[in-house]
């Protein structure tokens, strides 16, 4: 089941900035970086709940957001990429 | 049916940061800005391929990306918003 997650993090504070790097990190261990803010992540419903869950601890709800687009398994025909850094496929990546 | 846009533009020089306004101006006229660089866009299968091909002519290839994610019609049950500036319905606003 693959999920794209976006973020905005308000950067404003040395503690938004210290948010930012660690919802990127959080990211980064679970899923592919396909641009600035915005990760894929190939995995099943339960662990995909925790990362969520994980997360949003990271955030700061009345500053930062958010989004979780749940695509499923057919995500394919789903994702256009134009330009710069094609992402590959997910599941040439380490599938949770 | 709804169509997420995510771009990442290289603002290094002024020409990136023209192009930054550009892309984000034409995502404005078409769709709602739930993220920094993350629109929502509600159109037609013809009126999302003709914005497609206007941002694609937008941005520079070799050094800035377009995402675009479909989700079809029945989308709702596909997005999850946490924490600041939740968006709206789509369909509150103007469909195309």
């Amino acid at each position: 089941m693959l999920t794209v997650i976006t973020y905005d993090v308000n950067t404003e504070d040395a503690d938004g900035r210290r948010r930012l790097r660690k919802v990127a990190k959080h990211c980064v261990n679970y899923g592919q970086r396909v641009q600035n803010s915005v990760f894929e992540c190939d995995a099943d419903a339960a662990t995909m709940a925790r990362i969520r869950n994980d997360l949003i601890k990271l955030i700061d709800q009345d500053r930062d957001s958010l989004r979780f687009y749940y695509l499923g398994n057919s995500y394919r025909t789903k994702i256009e990429h134009i330009g710069a850094k094609p992402s590959y496929d997910p599941e040439g990546f380490l599938s949770l």
